[in-house]
């Protein structure tokens, strides 16, 4: 890795910032945005800080053809003592470099991804909206850029940090979701790229979800691709069951995502000697555990939105309503903690936070 | 679809044409491109051939973070005569719109692609090369482009064609090749995406195609997501067997790619009194023909190749040495009569080519 010495290039016609915290989730974005190049023979190279606009690409670039991309999702949270927070980032890069992996993509240096990600967070730190709920949503993504139609690994990439400051997700406080249980899309399978956070694992999902909003659910929940029987995410959430008192969450198993907020959850919950357990469990368990009348808590989980409560489950015609539509306590607690460290309202004694300074 | 007059802006600075027609696949481009837009509120709108060049994107494209995106492959074909002939366009446009219901992007109107796309290629009519075996590849493609990163589809588009003179796949003759049978890795499975053209499901095999070529193998044979036990597609092209006298190939399930080679070869094959059999066969299936002595001829199918005959199949350690690594009858009679309507050697009684007046 040479010439890795961070240039930054200041934006001289900075953007006025949204008056109120509650734009849409996305679209739009800080003054500047951190770019790194790659080439096979030079590895990474020239790091810069640049003011946010748009790229140029030939036509050819892979990135358009071929889906060869990675990307992650994490989120800076203003404290109310004036700090700005972000929530165990080291993960983030650490699975970045695992979906690379799978995409046939070079990996980076984790420790100066982060080490720059923490440079352009700092210079756009008014950005960092400070009502409650709101965040800093970070998006770094890798994208093959060779301008070359032979399918194959690009020789050339460029890793991108862009960043956009979002609402709530819930301004009105949790609101558990309707959800439908797919039984005829796919989103992932053993052997494919479920486990990575790539492109095509989303917009392949568009379909079934345009069919779920059609009937009023607001997402689906994803069955395994081989027997459309065990559970795997809901949306682009992993997803969590309290029934008859024990938590539940689906094991990873090469087709789901290994979330940042899963994984927090299951730890967090070991200190308060709450096992989770995590196991493959099929639609028809859960539905066996609903008419035993066990199932008290469902709620997906995800950087976006920290906790989604679900209350309404859709499969094959069987609805399942969840705790008669209201949010649980276990999910409520969790969601507030996990939010209370994010926003240094609660002491992070996890160590999972790092202080943007 | 309104301002749908096609717009023609010249390039005045026109790039030489390899001296050679030998270039290799897909890096070089001719002086122009074709660019039609698509906003929700208008439609598809505002065509224009312009000079080949990069474009700007904003950085939070959706087509960088969720793989809304699909393509298509063809070729034009030179003839000795002097007429420039394509092959079944019309199956191409239909097979991008299928492709494009599947990852939720607006159809185009086939017939304007295809006037379109003949008034780009009789502007580009020097570019089509004409050595023997040589040809300009197509390649047709949809991208997303709001600027906008909450997971959905987009509500603008670019449909775009960008054209590249390709050298014959095989300078030498028709080569066989040797294949790794896939037991680990998944290329598509029923209700995912495998049917469509769209960049999600070529990079998701370059791991597998990497590991596969450390071992001295060309290429990969996918097996299905599930069972891992049925004959799905070789590399990015469909898959013939002649055994015992009949010839195969894997029936379209859902997560095949419906070939335009293989539709026409099977309706080839028909003028000849052959009936190819289309099902699901399993790679046991396949070994126990081998052991019998009943495999005759291997082959894949696709626009880039037309035949790519195998050689050699390696499964598990189990290693298939097909016809003596040589080309089989049927493949030679094949290749040459498909090429031969291609280039218009071969008079085209099934009404495949469109010639570019």
């Amino acid at each position: 890795m040479n010439t890795y010495q961070l240039q930054v290039v200041e934006n001289t016609n900075k953007k006025e910032k949204p008056v109120k915290d509650q734009v849409p989730f996305g679209t739009t974005f800080t003054d500047h945005m951190y770019v790194l190049e790659y080439e096979t023979e030079k590895g990474w190279y020239d790091p810069k800080i640049v003011p946010y606009g748009p790229i140029s690409l030939d036509p050819a670039a892979m990135i358009f053809h071929y889906g060869q991309t990675v990307f992650e999702g994490m989120k800076a949270y203003h404290t109310e003592d004036g700090r700005v927070l972000l929530f165990r980032p080291e993960k983030n890069f650490e699975r970045l470099n695992l979906s690379s992996e799978r995409l046939s993509i070079p990996a980076l240096d984790e420790k100066l991804a982060l080490e720059h990600l923490t440079a352009l967070i700092k210079l756009e730190k008014d950005w960092v909206p400070k009502t409650p709920g709101t965040s800093l949503y970070i998006r770094p993504y890798i994208i093959s850029t060779d301008a070359n139609l032979a399918v194959g690994p690009s020789q050339t990439y460029k890793y991108m940090v862009i960043l956009s400051p979002v609402g709530s997700y819930f301004p009105g406080g949790l609101q558990p979701v309707v959800i439908h249980v797919e039984d005829k899309f796919t989103r992932a399978v053993k052997g494919g790229t479920g486990m990575a956070k790539t492109a095509g694992n989303y917009s392949s999902g568009y379909q079934a979800q345009a069919n779920a909003k059609k009937e009023g659910n607001a997402d689906v929940l994803w069955l395994d691709g081989v027997e459309k029987k065990y559970i795997e995410e809901v949306g682009s959430m992993n997803i969590f069951f309290k029934i008859n008192g024990e938590v539940i969450t689906p094991e990873l198993n090469g087709s789901i995502l290994k979330g940042i907020t899963r994984m927090s959850i299951i730890e967090l919950l070991d200190t308060w000697g709450i096992k989770v357990t995590e196991k493959r469990m099929s639609i028809d368990e859960l539905y066996e555990a609903y008419d035993a009348g066990h199932v008290e808590e469902v709620f997906g989980t995800g950087t976006a939105a920290v906790i989604s409560p679900v209350g309404e489950l859709n499969w094959k015609g069987k609805k399942m309503i969840v705790n008669n539509h209201e949010i649980g306590e276990l999910s409520q607690k969790i969601y507030d903690t996990i939010t209370g460290i994010q926003t240094g309202k609660i002491e992070d004694t996890l160590g999972w936070t790092v202080e943007v300074k």
